[in-house]
């Protein structure tokens, strides 16, 4: 869960980086930064926090250039630090380079033993890091193409990767295509790469096209190169359709609202019910609830309000107040509820905790009747290759039935929508999408012990800045 | 534009009074406060910015109370500092008192003349400290019925007061009852006062009625009293409604979600349009987009996303970045607009430059039609009683029919709703209502000179803290 | 304890009051403030700890003008709060005026009640705030002089006053004068107020002169006016040369190092000891050491290292640490003391804990004896003219004889320097200085109640920022 | 100049560390930090500024251990990060480990391009990083004290070498000695480790002995074990006794203050003078003055007030205040100079500047004559061991002879201690001290394009934090 962005051939190449990152921020909150180059020499800065205070504006000052890639990071507290965040920028035998990445490489432990045996040291737990050791020691960053791409044939997992130094700017997908990652052009022809194309409104750039799983670009002043390192077996990440990018994306070839607005329809048809009013849990269920209710003909109604002042640095009030059942960032509307049968729309139940109890506000509220609709299958395996939520014991659908949640969240019916049902909303050739935390069905195979924290279990005391 | 919360006999009196203000942040985001009593004296706390900041866990902690008033506070930027953060707090005859006030005098610059010329030294700008200097000056703060009536007397304008001592804590609202007050009670039985009911909401209170105009209320360990200090003339602002409360509020005695859907039901009426997806501007059109839908049977869409990180502490970049037609708080879906005729729906339109480049992006993301359809009158006139919104000279409508408004902001059509239709969408008598930004007719008599700096001009320079 | 500084006619007014302040940091380290006038309005900043942090480069800035005045104010934790910070500024039928004030006034509480009565509000809990009230009621802010002689004539107890309006600068001291005030004059002319030389120094001003106790002086564009309010009868603090103010300031006529050196060889005289070294405690007794090695013959040496790193922002490791007789701001030096009969000079004992933990290092480190001598009489009495030590209880000498005392301390002997010996080393005729802390006699009737905290027990609560 | 402190077997490690490193700040101030250890894993907080600001007590309550390095760090803007603050942890074969350096390696660059062709990363400037790149690579860490030394073997320069590990705590001397290392033992027999003594007076240790050069020392739960890795040779830095170390420490055996007192009275010896008093320049000429005095028989005087607030933090004034020859940090005491013949004593003289202004401000007091007297040979060459003064071209002495400087600074006359003079004051064989930046003999060759930033050069746009 991160969120990348390039550019090279723009005098405000910071600022630009700034504004994809910003239009990304919603794939991460937890630090954020920016390397840029004139040239000659690397300049970067990170910090902690959302945009406007981990990249402040004598920081973009300072590193106005003419290239740059950025970086957005989640991560759970356990290893939220400085020294975690990216772009990470290093001094090597191929002079300076600057690596950012998203996604989760799963032989990320065997690599660090194998470098760690031929004698490198690790300052940071992440897999840019591990990136950096292998093309360094292969020295593969002076232009050897044959060099980066054994490199890249050692890793395994989900890798969307951006590498800056002085002369280039390379953009990397894994061969199966987990996580996003679009090349853009600017109005004055200035190439560049991001996570998501919402990035690319944001700095006035038209999408060209996806970057291949399996591609590198190089992009540096005589233009774009691309070569395969790999054949492409594409196993995009459904998930992010259903809920992580943002609705104004065009992912993996179709638009995310649409889709969402599709998912909602076929699950109208899959799970039909009388009633008066569907709702969304906003923001997450709004595009499903809206196809829903366009499919099914019952009206649409706004059910919650959403307090926008919500945000990372609300402070907790009294845990006595916690457990009134006070929603701080939902509040019912008990005008559009009281009285009336609802369709409740949202795009997943994960432990349950949530749902339950904002079923029960909707009853207090007078709502005669809660019937919820969860637009993907039931949740039932965690992700290895990105995408951080709970462990597998804490997810409800993965020892209960759907009748059992039903019971347990308290509404009158619960309807998920099928596989195929959600399959059939998307684009691109059966198979083409990694569907493993519904199916189990996982297409890199992951080691026992794999664990996101396994190597900040080694080093989990450290927390250097 | 500021909100109000107090409540009496709950040992969780600061904590409840934050999560009041909480649910209330969207009435004021540039200082907060809070005086607390335990019978004996009063503490404070007042900061600069949102909640968070302006009142951190420590101070709630030291204020831990039985009885609590509090304030939000909008401000343009010149008068922005910590001295005019409420409540404010002082020493005199009657002992320590607290004051807390929503709205605006008219004969402030009097009064202050009257009270300087009788030796009063003044420290701040607001109208909170005049009214404390009317009650010193009258000894009206030691249970003087008589006296504190007196005081109200003198005052001309728009005022939702709440008065703390060690003793009780007293609500007041204006004859005209321009801002909303409203009494709730919670399950153990405290009192509760607050501006909205979605403040009540947030803290577990039911609502019981609004505070009455010209009604004043004293909270204190014998429960409730209320009496009459003038006769009701109803003036409640209209503008309320349309755009300034919050949907999930019960505002005088109207569900404001329901109202709007009614504006946007009776705007179809007034204004229909053949189209093929009606859009609203998050969040200000959201439900009146709703009721135009539902009335109209065009389908509802989702044209516009919105960023929930662009907050106040958002850095701007540079200066050329703004001017490329970026728009950092909304970005068009361009699956939901390309090819169709749409139905933008907003509550207002002020000067017009961002209602200009919204539709210019909706166009270049491939509408074909653009039709704008506003859900109140054109606002011809500023608010003296409290809505800070700009010059006159600044109103897009002061000067200019509707056919050259759609001419400036580039649409195909635009319909206002008309002041009737406006009118029939809430309840109480004819007249009850203030509509003075619409119509000009305003119903307390506005000093020639007035204007909101008249007294900050005369301190100017002053930035105390 | 505070420190002013004024200026009128220097276009860096601003900044020659923060380098006039910064001299006289050790008057007051807990805030500072500045208030400046362009002819026209006051500006104004004040701001908590040190000045840097106080009256940061951007205030400077913006208050950048013509004529200023400034304050750095110390107190108790207890009344630690923004809103006493002076300079308090206020608008008032005079127009706006500025007051900063050092000293205590004995009457605060009557003039206080009286004004109350008359319907007056309080903010603050400072004797200026008081003045401005008792210099408003009487509109005595236009010119008036016998309006302003009137008020002074209101004020008991020790006043040293800076009043800035727009058109002049007026600075007052009691008929005592128990506070330093001097009048200095820059190169270019402009006119000078300070507590102490050592401010004149730091902006290049020549001293010319003490503003006389019951003087009261107007700079203004015309130049500078002096009158007499009440006829002199100087009471000067003669603490302030024993400890308080800065040995390279010339005070009340005498360079106040020139002072405690005579201090140091009297105290050689009345106590002589057979030693092999005098030390000092840094830097309290370090001028009067010098003195007591010169008069004595026995050499001068460095006992303590003080470390300059300790200040106001140290944090304390834990409890158990601090029980360690760790001294995180003197060392000794033992290769100065082992095996030494060691004399220590300093100014004064208090409470007697430090000296006691002192002597027992002293010893440690290999001294053979310990004799300490103090550079004044046992301090007995608690002062109410505005320096701010320990009450009578925690005094060690208020119920203890010299013998006792030296016990307590555990050293071999100890000398007070005589009530006549201290008085012969400072000029000015017999009786014109205040010894009120050593003898009891208050040379201004103190009422039976007060407490420095009088008043702020009445708003013991309130933190308004 | 850097300072160290590391203790094995206290359960308040932590905090002694932190009194440890609070007294040698003055070895550091730009960066400060901590690694502390359970016996298991390692932990780390490091942060910029002095240490309450570097090092909070809620870093202090987390490291909580038995084990700790520390580390404080000056550098020169430029290269002023958190990334290069100290102690840096990594990862590697040999489990976790923490490095602390004071000095500097002349082949620093010569052994970073050797690990880079290896295909080491680079993450920082520092040399605590070439020496764990050193380490991992030799598999130096479990143990193997032959690989240890083989690294070391391959190090040139100054460095005293603290290394943490979660089973002991390793500390290194260079074979030259160059910077200091004690080695002390608490009251309950926990080891310690300190730059300097006054460390360990600080958290109340007693000083065991240096830790010799060559030496390796190992601290674990077993006690101390210590071998010899290399003859010693030892080239002691005489700077650290004249200028750089605290008056209240033993260095290299010798207390410093006797030292330096010492270094006074053979100046006054050297170079006498008849004059009427001697002032020391403070604090640098403090112990030199005295001993110039007791030699002389001219009596001592403060001639210098210094205000205690000018900090790291001060925010200098503007820029014409600054012309005005306004001293912010040194008053002078007009009656101790007024009239007299003065002596002044000083530890150096860098560029001059400085000397020339306060030269001018005694004669501006009304000094009659001013000499000026310096407590060591004139430094004519800058030190590539770890001191960092200015390049050579800007030291006055490197192109003048002394009665040139005497008019540059504009004293009546100037007289250096001879470099038998001085090297006659400190103890040990003759040829065992460094003198290089008095006669240019440097014990350690130095590469012709040695340049402290030549790491950072090649490094300079990073800022990674």
């Amino acid at each position: 869960m991160c969120g990348l962005f390039g550019i090279w051939g723009d005098e405000a190449a910071a600022d630009k980086t700034y504004l994809g990152l910003f239009a990304q921020q919603h794939r991460g909150q937890e630090s954020a930064g920016l390397a840029t180059t004139d040239g000659h020499r690397l300049q970067t800065h990170r910090g902690m926090g959302l945009l406007p205070e981990a990249l402040p504006p004598e920081a973009l000052r300072r590193l106005k250039n003419r290239a740059a890639i950025g970086h957005v990071r989640y991560s759970t507290t356990g290893s939220s630090n400085l020294a975690n965040a990216q772009p990470l920028v290093v001094n090597c035998r191929g002079g300076e380079v600057a690596v950012a990445h998203n996604g989760n490489l799963v032989n990320s432990r065997a690599l660090r033993d194998e470098m760690e045996a031929r004698g490198s040291i690790f300052q940071t737990t992440t897999d840019s890091e591990l990136v950096l050791h292998l093309m360094a020691h292969r020295n593969a960053l002076q232009g050897d193409e044959a060099g980066l791409d054994a490199c890249l044939a050692r890793l395994e997992g989900a890798w969307s990767l951006l590498i800056l130094m002085p002369g280039r700017l390379v953009g990397v997908r894994d061969p199966h295509g987990f996580r996003p990652l679009v090349l853009g052009r600017t109005e004055s022809g200035a190439r560049v790469l991001a996570s998501e194309t919402c990035a690319l409104d944001q700095v006035g750039a038209a999408l060209v096209r996806e970057v291949e799983p399996g591609e590198v670009v190089t992009l540096d002043d005589g233009g774009l190169r691309s070569r395969r390192y790999a054949p492409a077996t594409p196993r995009r990440c459904l998930f992010e359709h259903v809920y992580f990018a943002r609705p104004d994306s065009v992912l993996f070839g179709d638009p995310v609202h649409e889709v969402r607005k599709l998912l909602g329809r076929r699950l109208a048809r899959e799970h039909p019910v009388a009633a008066d009013a569907v709702i969304a849990i906003p923001d997450s269920g709004n595009s499903a609830a809206l196809g829903y209710s366009l499919e099914s003909g019952i009206p649409l109604e706004v059910g919650f309000m959403r307090n926008h002042y919500v945000g990372r640095t609300f402070i907790q009030p009294s845990p006595d107040e916690r457990s009134r059942s006070v929603d701080l960032k939902l509040n019912v509307i008990e005008s559009s509820v009281q009285g009336k049968r609802v369709v409740v729309v949202d795009d997943s139940i994960i432990r349950g905790n949530t749902s339950r109890r904002r079923v029960a506000r909707l009853r207090a509220a007078g709502a005669r009747e809660v019937h919820m609709r969860i637009s993907c299958p039931p949740t039932v395996s965690p992700c290895h290759y990105g995408i951080d939520f709970t462990s597998t014991t804490e997810l409800i659908a993965s020892t209960r039935s759907v009748e059992a949640i039903a019971r347990v969240i308290g509404v009158d019916s619960l309807g998920y929508l099928s596989l195929e049902g959600m399959r059939s909303c998307v684009g691109g050739p059966q198979g083409s999408y990694c569907t493993a935390c519904w199916t189990r069905e996982y297409p890199v195979a992951v080691p026992q012990d794999l664990d996101r924290h396994a190597l900040e279990a080694r080093m989990s005391g450290r927390r250097p800045d």
